[in-house]
């Protein structure tokens, strides 16, 4: 049995935070059992699965989504802004604004280092901004080039990634090239032999606690990308998701990416998206599209003919929310406060599980909404049957690969953020118990 | 001089109200003048036009927005929903939810006669509503045939007509053929032999108070539009903008237009827009978009990679403020009680100032935000500018027209919503003085 995780790398993906475990525990490594010790723990298992499916369990780890009590943190929102003075300048209940109010700005604009008037502030989600992005550049073409709907085009695509991500591209018609993570981004020599290609026109990147790595991009790594000859109509689509959302007391570094593109002598490389969705309301937050002022102006020059401006009256209810930087930051920590016990106990049970086995390996990160785990190749599918079988729900295998494809068949993404406690113990004990089971099926 | 009103029949466009003025008052026609009485006219409005330029004016008719006022009357949402319990059903706060909070959608289907279950609430644009069904038909097409931009696509335009769904089509490069308003419509006869032609895939239609002409599409002309043959993947977009938006007891027939187009054997013609933006928040409103279940289908078929669901505490929020359907009609009573003056105004003055002379019609629109006044032909631009001189801002001539271009340079819009009283007051005497400056000049 091989266990081949991210680029061979997952034990060490660090960026995922300080080890990923499951090489080391009580159990007997599954490979040095002899064939009755396997036969034993084949039998064992699949009476542990019965008797799980007999349980009646109805447990979900596919939700990427603030819990409920998440979300009541940001219940004072629900009052605000409140009978109090309209801000300065335009009155913000009326058209207009098509960059956002300055005031939410600043704030995020201070915390993702992005200078406020190359960040625009738009409506609840930051997926429609990369969306219309590549719909734009497909329609209109950017940087005087042709649009990519009249030609083959192509993305490059980390692997194991986000499925959102690279549901926008298929749906396009783009070509998408997986590329596997590393400890701190890409290989940056493989990556460079792919935009010699002049059809690679895009990448998607989530730089911090990436879904579902975990993984963080390097300054090292990310310095010589945007160095990197491209098409001059290639960008990278760096969707800072979780940029705010740390678990730990040391906090991955916040790049200051557009500063960094412009000091690589590609100051137009790159689109920055973040938003609130995971830091207020998932559905009612704010969304951040930072960019070279050449990029901001033909963003606006077609989104103008799509909207008069963004909802300006929820930018300011989430101004008077935070009130600065500082308020964003005490305001995650208490996100933490609610989800760091979370992965840790997706981490204990896993370790408790399957310690030693060698038949799983997962990264525990530093931040984000997601654990990776790694089951050996080919029994990813099987795990999240086998799981479906006793009530719990898994994001499908192959979500984190372009086409749903992963060639591996070994990736299984966990999302530990919705369930109550209660309810993850359970669902990830059931993990636990599937992956044995489908390990020690396979030999 | 010939003053030729939209279609001949600015002085009929009953949809607009009861009759338009220009043609009576208590002024010599300037057509029966004799020559020393033109030259002593031309010089009399040279030197009221000099005089007003010397009051240093800075007045506004171009803006078709609430005025502050107008917003004041939906403050309570600041401050909405409040510390009440969440809606039944999911958590409103998270992702989700494609088609928008179903109390919002029962409470405008009710108004705007279309099943809830066919009506879409999102965000605070109709117009991106509308953008995106355009995009998505250009990148994917509909009805199973081609995408849009891969051939030579045309709209019909009623003229005149809103300059925002000129442009949308402008910018996706569709040809855009004019067609002129008539008094409840357009000709049907006319349409016809336009939608023979299969290249024809869209119609832009404002079918009550329409922007900026004023015109009610009755019910009779519609039908006939809805049976009307052609193209399978021809749309009317049919932007119900100013609905709810009366100014007299007499409100104008609100068509249940999907129960029509399915009546008439086309149930997939029509795509239906609304929105809030001018009843509560212009900027923070709610949006809908209604058609039926194959329409919407494909439209969440594409929307769904741009989006995990709209602002559905923004839906939550208008519910709570409206309660139902009559709390809306009771809400647009007070928006009429503002805006019914103003109209009258306009009315007031032009008639004071230019009755008789036959120098303009203007019409008395029943509903909506928007005066048409139809000036001399070739003369409308130039109004435009002595009124600049004056400090008075115009929208350009031509903006109600595809390309910008009015082919008589006839037809001026009149916004008076947004400036208060006692500022419409001397901006629409100064515009009387242009207009009746800008004919005498033409003599």
């Amino acid at each position: 049995m091989i266990l081949e995780f991210f680029g061979g790398r997952l034990g060490a993906t660090a960026g995922a935070g300080e080890h990923a475990s499951g090489e080391y525990g009580e159990h007997m490594r599954l490979s040095d059992m002899d064939a009755d010790q396997r036969a034993a723990l084949l039998a064992e298992q699949e009476r542990e699965h019965q008797e799980l499916c007999g349980r009646g369990l109805s447990l979900n780890l596919t939700r990427g989504k603030p819990s409920s009590e998440q979300l009541d943190l940001s219940n004072a929102l629900l009052e605000l802004p409140g009978s109090v003075d309209l801000p300065a300048g335009p009155d913000v209940r009326n058209y207009g604004g098509l960059d956002g109010l300055r005031e939410i700005r600043e704030i995020f604009g201070e915390l993702f280092m992005i200078d406020p008037d190359l960040l625009v502030a738009s409506d609840n989600a930051s997926l429609s901004l990369m969306h219309d992005c590549v719909t734009y550049a497909s329609l209109h073409g950017i940087a005087g080039q042709q649009p990519w709907s009249n030609q083959q085009v192509k993305f490059v695509c980390p692997v194991p990634g986000y499925d959102r991500h690279f549901a926008i591209t298929e749906h396009l018609g783009i070509e998408m090239i997986p590329i596997p993570l590393t400890d701190d981004g890409v290989n940056v020599e493989e990556l460079a032999a792919l935009l010699a290609d002049e059809q690679v026109k895009g990448m998607w990147v989530v730089p911090m606690y990436g879904n579902p790595s975990g993984t963080v991009w390097s300054r090292e790594v990310v310095e010589k990308i945007l160095a990197l000859p491209a098409a001059p109509d290639f960008r990278i689509f760096w969707d800072n998701a979780y940029g705010l959302h740390h678990l730990t007391d040391e906090p991955a570094e916040m790049l200051p990416i557009l500063d960094m593109a412009a000091a690589a002598g590609n100051p137009d490389r790159v689109f920055a998206f973040a938003s609130t969705s995971k830091i207020t309301f998932a559905g009612a937050g704010v969304s951040f599209f930072g960019s070279s002022k050449t990029n901001l102006d033909w963003y606006r020059g077609h989104t103008q003919f799509r909207t008069i401006g963004p909802d300006k009256i929820n930018h300011w209810r989430h101004a008077a929310f935070f009130g600065d930087a500082e308020g964003v930051r005490a305001h995650m920590r208490k996100h933490r406060e609610q989800l760091a016990p979370k992965f840790a106990l997706v981490d204990e049970v896993l370790s408790e599980r399957l310690g030693g086995y060698g038949v799983a390996e997962w990264t525990k990160p530093r931040g984000g909404y997601f654990v990776a785990l790694r089951v050996p190749n080919g029994t990813a599918s099987r795990v999240v049957a086998l799981a479906k079988e006793a009530g719990i729900a898994l994001t499908p295998a192959g979500a984190a690969h372009p086409l749903r494809h992963d060639p591996d068949d070994a990736v299984i993404r966990i999302a530990p953020s919705f369930p109550p406690m209660d309810e993850l113990r359970p669902a990830m004990e059931g993990v636990a118990t599937c992956v044995l089971l489908a390990a020690a099926e396979q030999l």
